[in-house]
């Protein structure tokens, strides 16, 4: 078979030069890159390469930082709550944070940007009832004795955070650190066009710009020992400033107030049930970044070179699920690919040409060190990402960080070129075709569309105890033969009928976040849409805390539905039968045992429930006809091969289809079959690292023994 | 020594009388009685022995209740939620109700005292769009489809839960069952004072009546299995009529609503946050309830009886802990005894001559038959009894059932002799003596005195999953050397000052529930009062999720006094570095393995903390100052010796008395001292069934060495 070549991204610096010729050819790469700390060598501007040049909209000239203070970047902050002991509290509002990252913003009127809240009472104290005291930095409130108060504020970023973190993982010293400055407002506004227009004309042997990224960071503190102390992926508290405020509040029509971006200390974290004013204000933010960018991409264009987005750092507000997006006209997205999700966050962006995932590890020296095992970390992160691609591909893969790090692990550059080639391989066997898709399914939650793949999802792909036994659902639908949607509660509410272009609904999270929708539980519109989906014939899967909400004799508003409810003292006078487990086609796979993950507690099952699961008095999983729908309630899912398989079957069962399990399938729960009924080709893929004994099923029922390598993808004609 | 006598009740039927005899004598018994479902023997009437009546003021006469089927006993009962599919829902009330015991009250107006409600809006159904057909028993409502509902409704009580039960447990054959009446009725009550005339003028040998109970049973459901269906000892739902509901109305000033009975189906249950409605009724209740009590007791005086109380069945409304009661004039209360918090529920009752308790197990074939082990039973009860008795003694002790039954079990009529001697003999060591107290501890819940020594109690003292954990801290309370009060947030909010009579104040449970306060801790003065409380050196414990509800901010709305705050999703973006484990006060006697019951999930410590236990990622047990005070946070806390011994040393560290611990101190957990400075008398039991070797502390810190045998209790004289 002949050797394919390209679709791969290199990463380059002064001092391996030579090397990243030699590897780029054994990697098959076509593009090479530089990133932050290193310099692309202009040796290599014609080595056959595209040449792709990151670019910093925000950062990287401090002169025009320097000369324009009142346009460096803005950072809504929230003291921690305070008790005052009498009729005075002093807060000193830099306490916690590092002093180079943040500079206190005083040259705006603090009394209208500014907000001491009494957090007793949730009421705002009167500007008349503080004042600032510059030399200590502090605040200081006339209180009443033993409420709690907190104090919002602006502070400049004085020190861009990724760069910050970057210095700081790489002990860089004596680097300048590079200041940040606002694109949206007027000067460097001008500014920017003129900078980004000189820089392409000063680097004519540059093909891509990869604008890392554009306007606004995600939102990421340091505390006093440089350590992280806050960091939201989704946050958009780093995006603010009195110039952007004013403008939201003339498109809003109603008076900015601190709290719509601090919102009690949650910075409106993806847990939050979304306020009105939150969403007005990342539409309005997603409009007028679309504006901007769309000049630089235009710009970009005029030159005649590509525009990339680096889907990371600076994203913020460039949202690339909500409408403006497609209408920029960026040719590419690139981001990191932590697992399967995040690939699909990359991989499902429509609007633009192609998009690039940016494999792990990056080759810094966390990882790229005496007795650091970068091989292992990169079998993980392909496989992982592999079981992605096969449902939606990125167009290109690509690594960062020093090339030369990379040299000293010889193991490591030859399981990048067998990366490279099996990843050329399979996307050309699927060349753009639709997968078979076993059932439709939408995720809802609050936040919909905006949130696709990224739900549950704190700081890229980091594990948190909280979200694991949640995400691994959405890691498992990312490689999963389902066509997936996400929607919201809003969605439902503007048109009932959404429902019915779905086969299965998940829910998915803990009560009272916006995950599972809390309130929203308590619109008779919306709740009324989803039992009239099930009892129609719809299927429903719910994990963890689905649809809870305290209400109307209910924690679980869908108890019905689901057929079971939690104890929260209030029912324990209620004496509860139904404990007896039952086997069923949903785990049969299992073997008995399943990982919840975190699970739940105290959760009992309704008469006539089907308990499949229930471990220490607490129903782990359970089954429940409604109508003629059926609904599923897990306690819990971590991702591995089983869960996802558990998954795969209840959502089958739950649409009435598990006629349909056995039709591209594969008996091993450690390999699947993704197909292709355009191209009329199959694939069979080991996920694991020993060989693997199945049979396949083919979409006709019939089936044959195969035998898998470690890791192994074969692929296969229908025909055949 | 002289054996004592005394001080001990005994039951007894027609088929032993000569063994009630014997047995009187062999274990002391200076009273007889009979119980439900025995005849007392008229032999045994001068055996010099008081005999008690055990006298049913609501059954025992169904030729009165057929002839006054109006004033039968009613409840208010509310369907299960159902969901309608279409715009008419049909629900048949009696579905999961046993239908011997109750029937639908039709007879009065049912638009008037029923309520279908739409529980998926919250709002009242008005009585046009719903309809009764009397023929199956259904309701049916034009429904919104997709909307949930349910029917609230009065049903009389055609058979006394009570004796259902005792009839089932029983196999009693050919029974007929007892039907209730309403003493608070104009007819049968009138008839209930003549009906008690009458008996005690025909039982001239009875000494005592003893009263099981007076007018309302606690809520008791079984369902047409004849399981039990729903329990509350607490519950007031089977103590209305329209009879006394429209009173209630009167004395209120607003029309009534089932709602405030029904409350969502939670029948305002001890978990939840009461109404203002409901506490408006339970003390309607109250003063009506003692009104004819009263009536009661000075008729039964007149005829120079005395009038015993049982503290259980029909006993809702008498509220020992509540004003009216010791104005009532009651000779006595008893009641079941089933562990150390049971016993003071009786021993701290004030206002009657003297308290008996009930000891366990009673004498019924559930525990009485080939195979069963009355003697571990009955030593687990005395011995967990005991701890209490030391504190603050019943004055009497007994026990009930079928005396034939025992007679099968020589060994546990052994057992039993020797627990009379050994009560006899502790009775008259403490001799009214107040106990040394190392510190004054107050739980502050919802319900405060009302509920003193019952909170967190369901069916007595039933173990439940989710409660044993906070039951475990007031069972250790009502054996350990503290003067324990039961304080409500009205009580602060009336007289902040309140907390300054305290040492260390505890609040224990779930969020949300009346245990913890829920929105009680929205109201500032309540929270600034408790913070103040600790600030100025006072000690906070907090069990389970003290203090918490979502609001401004903070889950735990003392997060600051405890240092500790729940991770509910909203702030995954915070980091957290507080997480190691420290040597503490608190801890010593642990040997590192606290059982923390069902503990809590996702803990995690605020700086300057001090963390004691963590384990899988979350916080277990913390201390934390605040201003002059201290605070604990414990996940939860199941009874055992050794954690009783964690909660002596969490009061005596948060009262900042940790050097009053060698104080009438036993160095070996399984045993204890108990001090009574009055008499000069101190001892040291043994809790266990073991020898136990331990080091004893006096009051001047002065020690000895100590050997004790199993269950062993030594007295000494404090000089000695």
């Amino acid at each position: 078979m002949e050797k394919l070549k390209g679709q791969v991204t290199i990463p380059t610096d002064m001092d391996v030069i030579e090397e990243t010729v030699r590897l780029a050819k054994k990697w098959g790469a076509d593009a090479v890159r530089d990133c932050d700390g290193t310099e692309f060598p202009i040796e290599l501007k014609d080595a056959g390469m595209k040449v792709y040049a990151t670019y910093y909209t925000t950062r990287k000239d401090n002169a025009w930082a320097k000369a324009h203070p009142q346009e460096i970047q803005q950072m809504y902050l929230m003291t921690p709550i305070y008790t005052a002991d009498g009729d005075t509290l002093r807060i000193r509002l830099m306490k916690g944070l590092h002093p180079q990252l943040l500079a206190l913003n005083t040259s705006d009127d603090i009394t209208r940007w500014w907000e001491v809240i009494d957090r007793s009472t949730g009421t705002v104290v009167p500007v008349s009832d503080w004042s600032f005291e510059e030399a200590e930095g502090t605040v200081v409130i006339c209180s009443e004795p033993f409420h709690d108060y907190t104090v919002s504020f602006l502070a400049y970023i004085m020190w861009d955070p990724v760069h910050m973190y970057n210095a700081t993982v790489n002990n860089w010293e004596g680097v300048e650190h590079q200041m940040t400055f606002d694109v949206r407002q007027p000067e460097t506004h001008a500014f920017t066009l003129k900078r980004l227009e000189h820089y392409i004309e000063t680097h004519p042997y540059v093909d891509v710009l990869r604008f890392t990224t554009f306007f606004h960071q995600f939102t990421l503190v340091f505390d006093e020992l440089r350590r992280e102390k806050y960091v939201d992926w989704y946050g958009y508290s780093a995006s603010v400033s009195p110039y952007i405020l004013e403008q939201f509040e003339r498109e809003a029509g109603y008076p900015f107030r601190p709290e719509y971006i601090i919102d009690q200390g949650y910075y409106n974290c993806q847990y939050r049930i979304p306020s009105k004013e939150y969403l007005d204000f990342v539409a309005f933010q997603r409009r007028e970044v679309a504006k901007i960018v769309k000049e630089m991409v235009d710009l970009t264009h005029a030159h005649h070179k590509e525009a990339m987005m680096f889907l990371g750092d600076h994203w913020i507000g460039t949202e690339p699920y909500l409408e403006e997006f497609a209408k920029i006209g960026l040719d590419a997205v690139v981001g990191s690919v932590g697992n399967g999700a995040t690939l699909r966050l990359i991989s499902d962006i429509e609007g633009v040409s192609y998009t690039e995932g940016r494999l792990l590890p990056y080759f810094f020296p966390d990882t790229f060190h005496k007795g650091g095992d970068p091989v292992k970390e990169a079998k993980e992160n392909w496989v992982t990402a592999r079981r992605a691609i096969l449902r939606k591909p990125v167009d290109r893969i690509g690594y960062g960080g020093y090339l030369k790090l990379a040299l000293d692990f010889p193991e490591f550059v030859e399981y990048v070129e067998h990366v490279c080639e099996e990843f050329r391989q399979l996307y050309k066997e699927i060349a753009g075709g639709k997968p078979y898709c076993a059932a439709k399914v939408a995720v809802l939650n609050c936040w919909g569309k905006s949130r696709s793949w990224g739900c549950h999802m704190v700081h890229h792909a980091i594990y948190h105890k909280q979200n694991y036994s949640y995400a691994g659902v959405i890691e498992a639908l990312s490689g999963a033969p389902f066509e997936v949607s996400f929607i919201s509660f809003s969605d439902i509410r503007e048109r009932p009928g959404l429902l019915g272009e779905f086969d299965v609904l998940l829910n998915i999270g803990d009560a009272d976040t916006a995950h599972t929708g809390g309130e929203w539980w308590c619109d008779p519109v919306v709740s009324s849409a989803v039992k009239r989906f099930v009892y129609e014939g719809g299927g429903m899967i719910g994990v963890g805390e689905p649809c809870a909400h305290q209400a109307n004799g209910r924690f679980f508003q869908l108890a019905n539905v689901f057929g079971v409810e939690k104890e929260r003292g209030f029912t324990l006078g209620y004496d509860k039968y139904n404990w007896q487990e039952h086997p069923h086609f949903i785990t049969e796979d299992t073997g008995g045992e399943v990982d919840f993950g975190e699970g739940k507690k105290n959760i009992y099952a309704l008469e006539g429930t089907t308990v499949l699961v229930c471990r220490d008095e607490s129903v782990q999983l359970a089954v429940n006809s409604f109508g003629a729908g059926r609904a599923v309630y897990i306690s819990g899912l971590a991702y591995s091969f089983q869960n996802s398989r558990l998954l795969h079957r209840a959502v089958l069962w739950s649409a009435g289809k598990e006629d349909a399990l056995h039709c591209w399938y594969s008996e091993n729960l450690n390999t699947e079959v993704h197909a292709y009924p355009n191209n009329g080709r199959y694939c069979v893929v080991n996920h694991t690292d020993e060989g693997q004994d199945t049979v396949i099923y083919r979409g006709d029922g019939t089936s044959f023994a195969l035998s898998l390598k470690a890791s192994q993808i074969v692929w296969f004609n229908m025909e055949g």
